[in-house]
């Protein structure tokens, strides 16, 4: 377990900030509650001002596969790339299923996918990822604010 | 102008989470893009699942008042008590638009509203928040990913 401290995300989400910038994205849509900081950075960074949010809800059916609810209330207006930002593709389940959904539900937008971490056993890869993870991180968003 | 530091940000997140205990939310609204890192740390401090975001855009008309529009695609099921998140109440017009506007639109659901920073000459006075602001604040989310 490795712990993930502010600093060492403040150098990777500036490098981060650096690999999407010629994508030039015109919002950014955050994966709650992972990607909630990481996208508030980035859109500070990038000086955009639209941020919207999407959450998902697994329920474990002890299937082959988790069943991944995806509650999109979305709304965009007169935009051509959008920026998916979450914290890690770890499964990548989660991240496929929201590129997947996005695609189909808004055909005329170009997504992209952009997180800190990136798993090798992830069954998706995003468009821009910073480290490489091999061990279980453990975020200071996920740390710091614990009784 | 005072730079306020991820660790000041810690200490004044955890004091605030204290304080918004007793309200037991169901989930939490940031306001985008302010209130996005400090709903993050809050929901995993308070173990919250549900976080939505709502963003507004300021129209400078040079009135009296600046004119608010309010973007929001929120969809409550089955909630009793929210709580509003924004970093800072500073002239206040903001968080009081909002709060009007989520009573009317969903009268059934009770909204409390929280903030790191309160400025006494805000218009509107959160339920909860943390420190006095006299001064001009930065915050790290604000410079740390600037170029």
């Amino acid at each position: 377990m490795k712990y993930y401290a502010y600093e060492e995300f403040k150098n990777d989400t500036n490098t981060l900030k650096n690999k999407v910038r010629d994508f030039n994205p015109e919002a950014l849509l955050a994966i709650a509650r992972g990607g909630l900081t990481l996208s508030h950075a980035l859109a500070e960074g990038l000086n955009i001002r639209e941020v919207q949010s999407i959450r998902t809800e697994l329920y474990d059916k002890t299937c082959k596969r988790d069943l991944i609810t995806i509650f999109d209330t979305c709304v965009f207006e007169k935009k051509s790339r959008i920026l998916v930002v979450d914290d890690i593709a770890d499964s990548g389940e989660t991240l496929e299923a929201i590129m997947k959904h996005l695609a189909q539900k808004y055909p005329a937008i170009e997504f992209k996918s952009a997180t800190l971490f990136y798993k090798t056993t992830s069954i998706y890869e995003p468009h821009f990822w910073v480290q490489e993870a091999n061990d279980w991180i453990d975020f200071f968003w996920e740390r710091d604010f614990k009784d």
